[in-house]
């Protein structure tokens, strides 16, 4: 497109249809206008099958609604992240088929039949209380077409709970490791595999927790080479991510 | 081979070469020594062409010497990381092929000629000063077998600089954004592409960059959905998870 | 005023209508009354334009309608911030002209005729949700008599969107940046143009976020020269200096 | 310069000395070498009197020496920040008319002969031992053009000093507040005057200093409305602020 | 048991009932399904009179008796931790027998007759807002079978109260030491007796208590090397673990 | 008392009405009774005219009534702070001349008619929003028989507000400065006066003020050598320890 | 010994060998001297088998030298921990019986011949750089005449050399944990027992390992509740409560 | 002195040897030159007794020489703080009675004869690594002519050190409390009187003490209302309070 505007302009100015003057004041303008990169954006959704996605927190109902509509319109999937009930209630009466996870918070419209990644993305946590980050970050793997397996409440303190679930763990093509507390749950999945691990370190625990900066510092400093970090509660930048990776490039 | 030793013992069993009483014994015993994921660390290094890895900081040049005589042993690739020169002294006195990349800190012996991976690794860094971090991801994605390229001193102060790269960071299967003072380089590229990226936030800075806590908390609440984060300064670590996702499972 | 008043102290000695022991008492007393910067504050209203100010956070309706009637007694613009409907609501009924910005969290109540200075004032913020704390800013620079314009949702993830607006960028005299998250927007902006940028950390966020220090800890490590800082959402602090940046002195 | 290189292609282009296929190719590569604001780079330099700036920290001589070898062929002025000892004497032994200011760290190659801009920068620091990080702004200053003033060891716990020297105080443009301990300069100083004041935290202090921390969040958190902050013992950066402020845009 | 089970499967290989193919099968899954440490869940209730604890905070009232449900099928005593009313409320309806202590928030269904540990566990506590946390440890110290004595309100500005009960002290086996605010009680506690003293450091406090972060600090440090520590207002743990010590092995 | 005590021991033991096995029984439990610093705490009241103080926060109106009832018994005067109206309304039923400063958070019922104490208690607070903590300070200043003076909101960017009340700061022979924010009103009053001031950091301010805890900092820090500091908002503790050193020994 | 002396004083009271007025002295002045608490350092000796222990950091070896005589001469057994090389010259040149751990950085002079306590302490390390620490609690562990096992380099990013070292660690009656990094270790080894769980945070690691910090907080938010924490590098404290745990009472 | 030249000019002015105009323009200048306080820094000299105090921290020999001879020449009485043998060196050879305690690091030159203040300042430490901190204490509180007694390693894990002075601390006027660690000793020794204590916390320590931090915050916290904390290692500052208190206003 850009090349066919440049091209375009230069055809006038060989053709003396527009002076060298004018020209100039085009060209000046743009290259911040066009830059490749801008219609990555429109390219990422095709060929990744990633929907937009809402984060509701701080937003009224209303605001979702419009941003919903909008999207919906350029017929996209919607994701929206961190939805409360009222907000649901709202976006549902519009859109009938719109589905809540509850315990994620997630809103899902679903529109495209994007066929199923190959590889398996596996999700794991620590205990009961870390579910709902896992619920987001199942939601945001799944609409975005991977083959997604759960395995909660699998902490190191019972440690065969994890080893009996030992063939998943080892088929998973990324595995996403969503802890509170002590966060030991990463390095020790770390440990077991060759693949990336992508920690979740959660706001779940008390005192010294710190609202999950200990989970956080100790998937930092995991003993285990194959782990990165997302922000603490981040189930959907961590599905997204493992998505990527999932994807083949 | 723990199958193959399984199987001996319920033969032995079977043909009543041993008491049921001593094969329980031995089943006691059995499932510490040979889990399957003790034997993944064997697997892993064929399959991902990951050679074992000495991290020297703490450790004085005997001690390195006498760990990479193991390995060398074992026939695998050599990779020592925070190695200073009195250890590569040391090392290269008996190893005449090892290879020392000062600024980086690693040394290298290379057995296996491994193939490289078909993905690119794209390494980018926002200063001078954060390339030793960069060196030690470089070396550590090589050794791997990837496919390598560096675009050094790209930082967003001047972000023409990172824009006239743009058909590598549009080509890359992994980018490793390396960062110090205020890591916003990660949320730039993360946003011009649809891979994951792994920021390395560095030590670099003064003040209130806290040595590296800054870039590290800037790249946790990257605007950019695609960023994963490791350790402060870690490039090993950042090559490492890139060359796993760079693999096909 | 005070020149008049030791004058006429020094006029009285001179007649003798005034003791020298009894002048040298009104003299002790009188630099802690009436010292040159003290009448600063009167003028500094005259040259700026600025109005009197109302922090209402902690205050009730009542005690800042009460504080409101004062300034307006004399003469004075009003501008109220942090304030919330039930105050606005309490002022409204007394004073029929005040206008509330709901969103700003401002009244204002605009009496003189300042002209508009002529440099450009530009606000950027990254999310829609650090809109509120620069509509405090807009408010405030605004009611300071400068020229204003805002460039709203312009994050570095999307960084086609800053570029596309580079004409306001490049035309203005202070750019006010405006981030949550990993704060990244000071950097790329300071690194656009070569005027003053205040950045505003804001508490947008979770986790790792820490209420807003992150994007300040990014902020004051910006790799761009050219970037101060503000307190964690203080709008109206970055508005002030930018219009006294903006006053020909 | 770049307006002239797209003028001479357009011309080019009008007269057929070029296709348009190259000459698409030609502009294809010119954004990224020639973007609006990279030219903004040359531009500051020249309206500004701003020379180039090398921040020595981390680097060798030699590598500093070839910087500078690059920034004098240039023509510009020469300014080098946390210069040792050891750089200057690499630095000098090539560039005679070098000078070296070893408290503020700083050498300075100066060319041009750019005139005083007409405002005047004050700096103030607390106490004697914040004198380096003020020597580091003061050469700032000066080599970009500025009038500029000191009021060294001026601290709160003896505020006839500050007071006494009121009338620098009121007539300078921008004051530059630079203070370790408990930093209480900026607020006191920023209450004197209705000009913008930069304070510079330094690592002045001891236990709960915590190393700059402590007059950081202490002049974050100014009384004063007109206090903007830069990272701590940042002199540099506060002094070039200053002079884009006292700059007429 | 999986003792039972290893040796049926190997009569049964034996015995030829069972093919060795089929047999390696079962022994693949058999470690991570009865793990020696797996059984020990088991053994640890029997042996030390532990019961299964249900941690209530972030659970719903069906949640909690769901789980009550399944501990008390299979014959334990029941310890609910950190239960509101709206628990207790729910379990009693079902449980009779449920006992709720409101300040410790706990509830208790006891059902064997586990015979008293010998030792003396010792409960002090500094202030009397320490107490919940106090009640929390003694009804945990107490189901685990301990002889439990208390001593609240003994903190160290009226060391005159714990003096008078040095007689306690010196007979207890382990101490339990609670404190808010300066924590300096496990350390004068720690300096009277030769037995191990376990500090919970409470959030009970403001300003720059930290929600018990100053207590917890002062407990690492204790100048008593006789001291460790548990998380902020872990009375459950320090009970626990003072039970474990109380146990002979 | 206790002297007493002992003497009519010694006395038994002298006439033959104890035995001297028993008498040891007695003193072997005296000293952790009636130390003489326990003895103190009565000698205390009486010599600093010191009431009993009930902290109310986290105690039912219940509790304090019921230690308040105590405290009377024993003819004190009693001082109850951080006390909310619920917990004024319970007391005040009961004793009619119980009488509330609802800014302050104090309960106060005056039995004694305690002499003043010569030296002046000067009180200062920066802001409007520091005054709470004040009529703290006030209210236990005045009940411990204190001759005290206050100034509020003479914060330092007006510092005409504190030089124009020089004359009380002079005369004040403890001075107690209550500041939010920055704090800088500590050093600057410290720097006035050759008297001991307390520094009272406030809660007061919103983003990097963290509660109060960049007050404490910058307090600590001060350059002026004669300020001591309490916990954040703790109005209470500065007023007893002003009166402590406004008593002569 | 006090009892005697009380005992004699009562006798001379009865006598009239003293007066009741010289005996009330007397005894005003006993319990600040021989309070029983007192006389229990010397018994803590006699009865645990423990040495008195010089902690040598920031001493000098003369002084180090000067302590040790005192403790030789009253026949205790001698630990010194934080010994470097010249203190152990210093100390050897005169006690040639002293032994000396580099690693431990410890030096022990035993004379003694207590009994080896029945229970066995397990010291468990996360990697090889964590023995140090491991090794001064091993020293301390054995002076304090307690049966000790070590367990180095068994970190859970290779969980099987935990597994397969199971029987040491479900036969120890207390095992101390010693990792840095992550500090998942902690959890780990507490899953699998029923005993108490030590765990020393070690400073080992880089960037936000925060010298200990991160396993500090890794393990006082253990999912397993058998845990404990000492300071960070405290193997001593570790040592010392292990061995008041395996004492029986 | 400031009033006997307005006077003078008062007079020159009544006798018209001086315009109106004139005198005004003198006032103008008078106050920030001799403002009432700042002759309190001399009327404080002689009152308290109070010497100028050099804090040598970053000052070279040379710089310290040199302020110390403005000091002398002024007849004060001369402190310098955290000076090295090499200060001391070059001020002894200038001034022959110098004293230099290496302990503390201060050098005093005593001019005057001060009579000794009657109250009785204590300085108590917790252990011998605290006595440099009370050295310092101990010659500042000294050369203000006080009455001075120290109670050296009083820790409260061996608390019978403390009871057994307590005649000593129950004289003291002013006591203060030096400790590192968890820094209890401050809370123990406030229980114990009726008198100002004012605690310094020392960054004695390791692991999480965090330089001073951890006692800071317990005697920040402290139970005991009447202590009240300097900053780290603040031995200067505290005796200096101290021996405000200790005056007579």
């Amino acid at each position: 497109m850009d090349n066919i505007t440049i091209k375009k302009l230069l055809t006038k100015v060989k053709k003396g249809d527009i002076t060298i003057e004018n020209a100039l004041q085009s060209f000046k303008e743009l290259p911040y206008k066009d830059l490749g990169f801008a219609k990555v954006d429109t390219h990422r959704t095709i060929r990744c099958g990633f929907p937009e996605v809402i984060f509701c927190a701080g937003k009224t109902p209303e605001q979702v609604l419009k941003i919903a509509g909008q999207i919906i319109k350029h017929g996209s999937d919607l994701l929206a992240t961190r939805a409360n009930k009222e907000i649901y209630k709202c976006i549902s009466q519009q859109y009938k088929n719109a589905r809540y996870n509850e315990k994620a918070g997630t809103i899902v419209i679903k529109k495209s039949r994007s066929k199923k990644k190959k590889g398996l993305i596996l999700i794991v946590t620590a205990g009961t209380s870390d579910i709902p980050v896992a619920e987001e970050a199942r939601e945001t793997a799944e609409i975005m077409g991977n083959n997604v397996k759960v395995l909660y409440d699998a902490g190191v303190a019972g440690i065969h709970r994890l080893l009996s679930n030992q063939n998943d763990i080892m088929t998973a093509n990324v595995i996403i490791v969503i802890a509170g507390m002590e966060g030991a749950l990463a390095s020790v999945v770390g440990g077991m595999v060759a693949r990336p691990v992508i920690g979740v370190p959660t706001s779940i625990g008390y005192g010294t927790s710190f609202g999950g900066v200990t989970p956080l510092l100790a998937m930092l400093n995991s003993c285990a080479a194959n782990v990165t970090v997302v922000n603490i509660d981040n189930g959907f930048g961590a599905a997204y991510v493992a998505s990527l990776i999932n994807s083949t490039k």
